[in-house]
């Protein structure tokens, strides 16, 4: 990490008042610049959640820049602070000006007024996996066609790259895609909706007609918390509660085992095991 | 692995006349000697296939030992050598007397003349994953009380102790027991199952009043080939086509996921990946 980007983090995690971490912030940021988003850009950023992408987005595109961030969540979804909240608080900051925010799914939002003709960057940050499956970002894909010059994708993939460190995310991700693979169970407490590995992605990418300009992988900054959280999820009391509700036996005894190889996965990693944060692939498409 | 294993194996694989690889035996010969399986025993074994493990048994306890070995698939099952032809000829062996093959079910057979009132050992070697559930085996555990002495499972556990080597037989056993959890899509050409847990096989025990005495781990020798022909069976253009052609896309997409996710734990073991065999959970009940 340079110190200009030390910089650069410390001073967005001051405008983010305590709403995301360090670790997020660098992610967020390595990203970007990965990317090259430069000053100056109209983005358009999809399933924006709290904000904490939309915050570094707004860094990154100076005073001169802009960034609408949508999330179809109503306002009052999410704990301890509510995503109203942290959208509201995010506007308060010196760099607030640079945001907006809209609670739309993206059909709804391209076909209003508040949406610009054409955006330089439409961005996913960690939001496909939330989808429910592959033919909703088949349909996402092929609307933002003629609406955004660049397309911009950023997603966890199921590689932990020979770090046994990232496998109990790995195996909590692939347990909570496969509870809500049963068409019966969807659970939109749960973030992982979808595993949709890169490989699917760039086909349906390639399906609306979006050409690959470039890929690589980001790996997690030391303390990126999220797998630690998805794997704290699948490894609660009232996770299992809900598989043991399911009728079909079969299937209650395959995620199950999905549980137990997430625990001893955990266990493998010594006597107080901090699972790391799987690496982010990250593509760019026009 | 001591000098006087070594001249077992070799005997062994004499008598196996080239039916099971040396590391095949090695493997199994590890457990009878953990689980101290002693000579003059009368053996049942449950899921025998094509009698890798029954050879090994019988040469185990002894000529004044038995090994009675029950399959149901049929034996016409099997290439390039079917069941029957298999079992044949190791009844053709010098030890060959102490082995007796049964096409049949537990139930069918505990039930027949063919059984004895009373065995000294019940063995499920590498057979409890390909069962299609829970109940299947439950049922099986409870029909054995107050038929055999002694209980003695051994199954692969999803638990690959830090070695990625191991990773891609793990995500190759969760994606073809995710395709069997499937209430329309048994397919019985599918080795695995279900990918019941140390865990659910202890519980499931225990309901069938079997009392856990032992259990460890029993690490996969050098060369011993399972997990390199799961993995290829899931990488074979074969697999993916039977997954095409499942109607629920949801469902097609996840397992798409873990089908990238065996591709990348190869990909990320060098040049010319050799996957590694799940180490082993062996356990004794009485």
């Amino acid at each position: 990490m340079s110190d200009t980007m030390s910089i650069d983090v410390a001073n967005i995690a001051r405008f983010s008042d305590g709403g995301s971490s360090k670790p997020q912030i660098q992610h967020r940021l390595d990203m970007c610049r990965a990317w090259g988003i430069p000053q100056e850009s109209k983005v358009l950023e999809i399933g924006c959640g709290q904000g904490d992408c939309t915050l570094v987005i707004a860094y990154v595109v100076g005073d001169e820049g802009h960034v609408t961030a949508i999330d179809p969540a109503p306002l009052d979804y999410g704990a301890p602070m509510t995503l109203g909240e942290a959208q509201a608080r995010l506007k308060e900051s010196p760099i607030g000006g640079r945001m907006s925010f809209h609670e739309s799914n993206l059909e709804g939002f391209l076909a209003s007024s508040a949406s610009e003709a054409l955006y330089d960057y439409a961005v996913f940050v960690h939001s496909i996996w939330y989808l429910p499956s592959e033919g909703v970002l088949q349909k996402m894909l092929a609307a933002l066609r003629g609406r955004t010059k660049h397309l911009l994708i950023a997603e966890y993939s199921l590689d932990i790259r020979g770090d046994t460190a990232a496998l109990p995310h790995m195996l909590a991700a692939i347990s909570q895609a496969e509870f809500n693979s049963r068409d019966a169970a969807i659970d939109q407490s749960d973030n992982i909706q979808s595993i949709m590995s890169p490989q699917t992605i760039t086909q349906l990418a390639s399906q609306a007609s979006w050409e690959l300009q470039k890929e690589e992988i980001v790996e997690s900054p030391e303390g990126l918390e999220d797998g630690r959280w998805e794997v704290s999820r699948v490894l609660s009391k009232k996770y299992r509660d809900r598989l043991g509700s399911s009728g079909d036996s079969q299937r209650q005894g395959f995620s199950n085992s999905l549980i137990f190889a997430v625990e001893e996965s955990m266990r493998a990693l010594g006597p107080s095991p901090v699972p790391r944060t799987l690496p982010t692939w990250i593509g760019s498409w026009i």
